[in-house]
């Protein structure tokens, strides 16, 4: 037998969803700021479902579970994690500001903080907006924001994917917060 | 003018392609084992792209560019970034293997390393292999490689999408080595 067997389904423990629901959250809600594609919302419950994420907001023209296209590329995590709607993206904001989430846009602006350099605080709660396929994240909701995260990109295009963008910056408050969540 | 007023195109200050082309590489290699999606495959290019990756390798039924499909999520990244086709994925890692690359399949096996405490050496180059959206990377393909690298997961599913598994495996060696590469 192979030292690099792959583990069968049966070997990965995963939780079932009442084990999800149950179990210690990272500190971290995804907003979702009229995301359009019905499978970038699914790989966000995905990625979010992996991560022990607290829930996702969907927004504005962002469509919600239960929508089978949704259902393609989640594969079921939109009926693990907790999930929002707000008809207006910064309702969403507003309400998690004043719950003393601290809460970042996504975005390539003038004061961004780049990802690379990004110290999570450990007594923080974070709100992540990642920003519609064409447009990203609106002007008028990141004004609301307490910052905006950049992941650096030294390439010839402009953005990421936004379920890669999602992938990527929940990764990195994950490898810093981990040593404080129990997983299991 | 707020703070964090969003950049507009020409503040991002990409690359031409042939800035791309000429400009130093992650060394790292993507290699993509039987990947069905077109949206997945532009996805890759896209972040592989943004990262600087050396070459993105298609194998078996992925479809190679020019492609209309692979386009839509490429976004033109499929004309920056090098790659190859081989329609047997062990022909390469073979190959890479032969070019003294470390070859990583990304995967959940009796003995992955876990990507919290994967140390990227910088004298190495490493080739990474992402598998099918259904099967993963296939068994007769990891038994050829190095070792495998698992993204540790805490939910209810068993797997990311492929194109945010690369981007968060690419983006921790990205941010291992960036002190490292040259980036303008």
């Amino acid at each position: 037998m192979s030292e690099l067997r792959k583990l069968q389904m049966d070997e990965l423990h995963r939780k079932t969803v009442e084990e999800f629901r149950r179990a210690d959250k990272l500190p971290v809600v995804v907003v979702l700021d009229n995301v359009r594609s019905l499978h970038n919302i699914g790989s966000v419950f995905r990625t979010s479902d992996a991560f022990l994420i607290e829930a996702v907001y969907l927004c504005g023209i962002s469509s919600v579970p239960p929508n089978p296209e949704i259902h393609k590329s989640a594969l079921g995590a939109e009926f693990s994690v907790a999930w929002k709607y707000f008809a207006d993206t910064k309702e969403a904001v507003a309400a998690l500001r004043a719950d003393s989430y601290a809460v970042y846009a996504v975005e390539q602006t003038k004061n961004s903080l780049n990802l690379c350099s990004f110290k999570v605080d450990t007594s923080v709660r974070y709100a992540l907006v990642f920003g519609n396929e064409v447009r990203g994240v609106d002007q008028a909701v990141v004004d609301l924001c307490d910052g905006s995260i950049e992941i650096p990109q030294f390439g010839t295009k402009h953005s990421f994917n936004v379920s890669v963008s999602a992938g990527i910056v929940l990764w990195e408050l994950y490898r810093q917060l981990m040593p404080n969540v129990k997983t299991s």
